[in-house]
């Protein structure tokens, strides 16, 4: 039987749940494979009314899956309410998108000549993988775990999902698995359109299982390393979708600490220490400009975060690598720590830290992600150290640009500066707190993430899709969006876009 | 000094090309990193025009890159001049959807309250990834090697690129990038927009290179394997573009041949022999039912084919694997050779060869890719035989099916059968001859592609762009496309796509 722990007090329950063996496994992958083509026979009006139904069984359950994921991963009820509304509204705005079917890419080019001689007609669009394995995040329990955004977007383009449970919150996965399933239930998915399995043998054997065309993954640059070297070994290669991690670099000026550092000062604590600082978008390193303004800024943070009680880590293996992270950024050349909050010995709590270190000496060695409620300060002096600076900061999902009213010349450059490192940009805000919408990305340079595609908003569908195109077809072999008089969906004919009618 | 060779004759002529050193390539490295930028810079008008300057420059070198092809390649002065104007009008394609902008996936969400409380301004659009390596093809020495689909796409995305020139055609790869370099600077491009290496270790450096970006490849899978394995060392990893094989299974009922028999031996022929049999998507297996209408197109398939002269193969390694994959076919159980065309010993000259063999004993063994003048007739009793036939069958860039007029229903079950293994189905057609346009689609599963992209057609540019998100940001740093008023582009506005105005 597999153990669940209260990373608050550190005790560990016996669950009901065991290691998913090779035959269930087995089973579930064929049921799944049997599920893809009928869940494209149902078609998009069906498949959006899934989603719906989804999101809306996932509410029925809110307060036991709100309650179990508090028992597991320690976060507070509010974070946890908050976190299953955006899984609930994640799921209903896919259906959105299903419904209006611009992510199809659909385009009918007719036959016909051409200055290379006559074209056939070709129709294109996107058309769906088959079935996806999804590993969940430790962070996020709903929404990019089992109910969260690649099942969301995987589900959304038409593919069955076999999700692997993450071993620190298995009840959580089990109960919100249970609620997906009678959603599903509800609008008669077909067997296999949903799986989970348990336990890390059984996701590694997932992802070498001939049956999953394309894996979404959130989690540690180690992890998503073994299961590409899993795919590596099968004998068809399949896409990994891999979210690693990122320190998003914020760069605040004396213009912008002149005009509001104050605001700064608590926003940024808030940012930092938010959810135990255990989000992918936490800003991790901050430069600030040496100089009064700098100094009352870091003295200010520094005194926000020292009263701070203990926060507690979402499970052992978190609670550990932040702990090793945040000893090995305190013995780093040149590291100053500014304030600890309070700490304790019960279960996985760590207290949160200011560091902060002169950008003379800041290198590659100061760059590594602490999992947890940690800031490094870089302290400069002038714009022109920045580059150099930023060259030891790998690929992040953020980065984040705070200067004053009065800097027009700095906004443009430091934007120059940031843009090849990051895959959002933002402005005088503090970059956790992911908006899901349409424009969304979430996503960035290595290690980032793995890909060039976001895990985050509507395009995250793309992962999942690939395109097929029919030439000369006969209308009753298209699907229905191809078809000449269809209007039902924004088509490109002929090179032309078009809207839907 | 590298060795170029005639392959009609096997002659060798001395070139006054040398492998490109590591002090070349790191300054040709340098200058597309510091070019990268300068092409944001000048924007999609004058990207526009630099590819229409491009393809008239290769236009005006028409008479020496067709003869010194035709010298290298053995390709008729026919075949060559039109894969010329391919790659021309590919490149004034990729002008025209630069021009339009659609590709850039534009979109904006508007700062304003959500079921989940305020949400930020996004702008989000796909920005260019950077210097990009192209390793052309030694099948297409224009439209897939130095000026083709993978330099123009990379190039209309924004990007610079480094191509390696492939060794079966080394002076029409230096020519035509000297027309392309004289296309470059006649718009005044950057310098370091465009860079050329030659000699299999400059390739592998190229990929291990620290600034380049991604990676186009036409090739084998073993040549695709090794240069994976130069990027599986690198660093921060990038993704690689492979079109590697595809045997394009063929499906053809009694219906059909009782409509049209002749049409499709000769068409058939046709398919499998020009250009020597060495396209991507030759119809290499093709199902014939049995009986007397499946013998006599069988029969009338093999005196078109035995008739023919000797096809000159594109050089020593295709001649070779070519009769090597032949020989194993025709040794493979059951496989019976219906016809062969003329030999000789002349240079790297191959007979076109008919094979047969009946689908009780097709298998795996059967499906190897012979690239050159060969098919495989597999003679099936009933469709149900298909099904598990086809499960042999690696996924391939194209299938194709020819029912007759009334036979709808195997039609769709045939369509059925072939969709989950083919990127493009093409109904009562042949596979060769791919259409440049918007909605094409060259690609498929694995291992006729290694990736969810298509090499052909405007939509290959996403392969080498990444998604960008500018939160609250001032108008200014902007780019154009984003900024309020801008109808520029067609954008999805607060998830509503819009034309540009």
């Amino acid at each position: 039987m597999l153990e669940t722990i209260n990373p608050a007090t550190g005790e560990a329950t016996t669950t009901d749940l065991t290691v998913t063996d090779d035959a269930t496994l087995d089973a579930l992958a064929s049921a799944a494979t049997e599920a893809a083509p009928k869940l494209v026979s149902l078609g998009r009006a069906w498949r959006a009314d899934l989603l719906d139904s989804l999101a809306a069984a996932l509410e029925e359950q809110r307060a036991i899956l709100v309650d179990t994921a508090a028992e597991e991963t320690g976060l507070t009820e509010a974070r946890l309410n908050g976190e299953l509304s955006r899984s609930v509204f994640q799921l209903r705005l896919f259906a959105e998108a299903v419904r209006e079917g611009g992510y199809l890419e659909a385009m009918i080019d007719h036959a016909g000549d051409t200055p290379l001689g006559p074209g056939p007609d070709l129709r294109r669009m996107l058309v769906p993988l088959g079935p996806v394995a999804v590993f969940g995040s430790s962070n996020f329990p709903f929404a990019f775990s089992v109910p969260g955004g690649d099942t969301a977007s995987a589900l959304a383009a038409g593919n069955p999902v076999i999700v692997k449970a993450h071993s620190a919150h298995l009840l959580t996965s089990q109960r919100a698995f249970a609620a997906l399933q009678s959603g599903a239930e509800r609008v008669e998915a077909p067997r296999g359109t949903l799986g989970i399995v348990y336990g890390q043998a059984a996701g590694a054997q997932l992802v070498a299982h001939p049956a999953v065309q394309a894996v979404g993954f959130t989690g540690s640059q180690v992890a998503a390393k073994r299961l590409q070297q899993i795919i590596n070994e099968r004998e068809v290669p399949i896409p990994l979708y891999g979210e690693l991690q990122s320190v998003n670099p914020v760069i605040i000026t004396t213009g912008a600490l002149d005009e509001r550092g104050e605001e700064l000062a608590t926003g940024l604590a808030g940012s930092v220490t938010g959810s135990g600082g255990q989000l992918c978008t936490k800003p991790g390193i901050v430069f600030v400009p040496t100089g009064a303004v700098g100094d009352a800024f870091s003295t200010r943070l520094s005194e926000i975060v020292a009263m701070q009680d203990p926060h507690v880590l979402l499970g052992a293996r978190v609670h550990e690598n932040f702990e090793r992270v945040r000893d090995e950024l305190i013995a780093a050349p040149g590291v100053v720590q500014l304030a600890a909050g309070a700490s304790t010995d019960n279960g996985y709590a760590s207290a949160a830290s200011v560091l902060s270190v002169d950008i003379g000496t800041f290198s590659a060695e100061h760059t590594e992600e602490a999992f947890g409620p940690l800031v490094l300060l870089v302290r400069y002096e002038r714009e022109a150290q920045l580059a150099e600076a930023l060259h030891s900061v790998l690929g992040s999902l953020t980065a984040t640009i705070h200067c004053g009213a009065g800097e027009p010349e700095s906004l443009e450059s430091l934007t120059a500066l940031v843009a090849p490192r990051a895959g959002r940009i933002l402005y005088a805000g503090f970059p956790t707190g992911v908006r899901v919408s349409w424009a969304q990305h979430h996503g960035g340079p290595w290690p980032a993430t793995n890909s060039l595609h976001t895990s985050v908003g509507v395009t995250a569908m793309r992962r999942f899709l690939r395109p097929m195109v029919w030439q000369d077809a006969p209308e009753s072999v298209l699907p229905a969006e191809l078809r000449e008089t269809d209007r039902s969906v924004p088509r490109r004919v002929d090179g032309v876009l078009e809207l839907a009618g």
